[in-house]
């Protein structure tokens, strides 16, 4: 233990009374300060050449901003940090602290108060999410090796601009190929469709999710058929959590519905019926994927819901053959969040899952450990679910 | 004229001193409050929702920051604004201030400085210059139609993952498909290879360039014929001009031409013949261009340096079969680097080009109007480039 983080551990004490009134941890004043091992490592997602923010093996993340003349610099965390907390200033005019307690493992998004203003740490690659480009800063966790970038063969993520009517512009979305797409150009494959949540947008789950490495990585080890996915915004943004009984999904489903599905299908070399289509999201997005996948069973299979929501059997029952066309309802949240008593909406949804087994429906539940409402949560999702779509036996030729 | 916009610029003439003493336009002071006009409109490269920065009809940039605590906020522009300059803080505490001029056409890089720090701009996207995601905006542009996102079929920018032996990783590169290549899938088509320069990466021709939307529009008038265009990282970042000389090509060359070529030629349907493989690059990227083409003629038939340097007689003539072997030698500037005696390296571009033509060699100069060495000049430079590529009657069957 150096001087300096004395001196941050102790200054992080004084100026942290908001963040400490909200953790249940004990403080740092009766921490024994030996316990921060001093084997911090800059973070995977710093911008090139940029030391800071470090992580060490016990996920303690310590943070280092350069603004001389600043009264005040916090960095404010979502999770287990929520509040955040005020950085020390040092005598060279630097600030740094370190977090209250270890992060969760994945990644997290966090900014920075400067002076009462809102800006990015300049360390950090930025991460779209709550509505604006985000730092990031990622924790090694003990199962990272299912999403990291490997030496094995690599899918493609293609930015398409399509046309929507509806909306009356050329939308954004991505693609996911997999890696032996261009290899047989005969070969056609089924379609995942994944949103992102609330305040994210169609970056999220490549950028955060890194979801073409976990489907790199699973089809290198022969454990998910090839598949393509599709990435799109959601149009979630404009609205807050207060406004959600008034979303409409409407003019969304019909930019999915009827523009890109229609677009991917004549563009890519897909599976365009009904049993090789799925749609999943998380949080937001798996509420969307419930609205649209129970009034368009004409067109999806399998659905994945991810902290957002569940089905329960008044749905199923409500739903005109539900039974006959759902090949898999996969429904995952994290274990903070039912920890915390989050049951997302429309019932428990362990119960429910376990009622829609119980007449016959695959009916997955999956509870990602130590992980809340973040990322590490829905890439386990997606590399559960992703093991479990198209396996019907249906051709895939 | 509102009475928040006189303070601003009063204080802009209070604060901006060192800035003033870098222009050659009149100060704040001697300028007729009256010339700027009010119609200031959201910058087209801001983040979701931001209202500010806003650029006005003649080119002026109007910023805003909120950071009520802070002792000084600057707004660090390259360009014809270098120096930056302060903003004023209002009674509300929000900093907010005017260019001293208009900005030239394009799209420009800056960042922040509060309280000594360097930070982003909340309100605007980021881009990856000068070794670091900085803000960005964009001043409308006369000829902006080129570049714009309009309703025509559009390619795809892919990004892959190809394994790179020489320095032992999976590295990233952008392949942009044109707008017909998966409708015939027996099609070949020829590819240019285009470098960013010092400080960025392979995301600038995509995000900063534009090159997929310059290339979809030209494809759509039938101004060029379509090809594929690769973007990778120059490895360029690590040295700083001082250490130019002691640049070594040879492991980028290494990447590009063992590593990437290779794999692209095994994975995209090109003509992998010399005669349809063009390199081009901006500033650092121009120079990579000219250092890695003249070693490798029997790869490369079309040459594009953008602001970084030219191809001189005595380079022709220390090169053997150049005069067989290549196509065309494309050279540009901004005519504001020419105006500023900028003759990037390798004696005056002009009258290396015209020496170029005499002997008989496709050699074609361009300025771009009223632009710097900034990506203005560039985007025009691949407009003019992409459509004398490939028009050698070559079949591209």
């Amino acid at each position: 233990m150096n001087h300096r983080l004395t001196r941050i551990l102790l200054a992080a004490v004084i100026a942290g009374g908001t963040c400490l009134a909200q953790t249940d941890q004990p403080t740092g004043a009766s921490r024994p300060l030996a316990e921060i091992k001093e084997d911090f490592k800059p973070s995977t997602l710093n911008q090139p050449g940029q030391q800071h923010p470090q992580v060490n093996s016990q996920g303690y993340a310590r943070f280092r901003i350069v603004a001389p003349e600043a009264q005040s610099v916090r960095v404010s965390l979502g999770g287990r940090e929520r509040g955040g907390f005020s950085l020390d200033k040092g005598e060279d005019g630097v600030w740094t602290g370190v977090t209250q307690k270890p992060l969760d493992e994945g990644f997290h998004y966090y900014h920075l108060a400067v002076d009462g203003g809102t800006f990015n740490d300049p360390g950090t690659l930025n991460f779209y999410g709550s509505t604006r480009w985000e730092s990031g800063i990622e924790i090694p966790a003990h199962d990272q090796d299912f999403y990291a970038l490997k030496d094995v063969p690599h899918g493609r993520v293609q930015q398409i601009l399509f046309p929507s009517r509806s909306t009356n512009t050329s939308r954004r979305a991505f693609v996911y190929t997999p890696p032996d797409y261009d290899k047989d150009l005969t070969k056609r494959f089924p379609v995942l469709y994944l949103q992102h949540g609330w305040g994210e947008d169609e970056t999220a789950w490549s950028n955060q999710g890194r979801a073409n490495l976990i489907m790199d990585n699973l089809i290198a080890e022969g454990k998910t058929k090839p598949f393509i996915i599709v990435m799109i915004y959601g149009m979630t943004n404009e609205i807050r959590f207060g406004g959600l009984r008034n979303f409409d999904i409407g003019p969304f489903q019909t930019v999915l519905v009827d523009e890109l599905i229609p677009y991917v299908d004549a563009n890519f070399r897909t599976l365009s019926d009904q049993p090789h289509r799925a749609m999943a999201g998380l949080s937001m997005g798996g509420m969307e994927t419930k609205s649209i996948t129970l009034k368009n069973l004409d067109k999806f299979s399998h659905i994945g819901l991810f902290s957002g929501g569940s089905i329960s059997l008044d749905d199923v029952n409500n739903t005109p053959d539900f039974k006959e066309k759902v090949e898999l309802v996969f429904v995952s949240y994290g274990s903070r969040e039912l920890d915390g008593g989050r049951r997302g909406f429309g019932g428990d949804p362990k119960t429910n899952a376990d009622e829609l087994k119980q007449v016959g429906i695959n009916s997955v539940f999956y509870v990602s450990p130590d992980t809340a409402h973040e990322f590490q949560s829905w890439r386990r999702s997606l590399h559960e679910f992703a093991q479990l779509l198209f396996n019907e036996g249906i051709s895939q030729t």
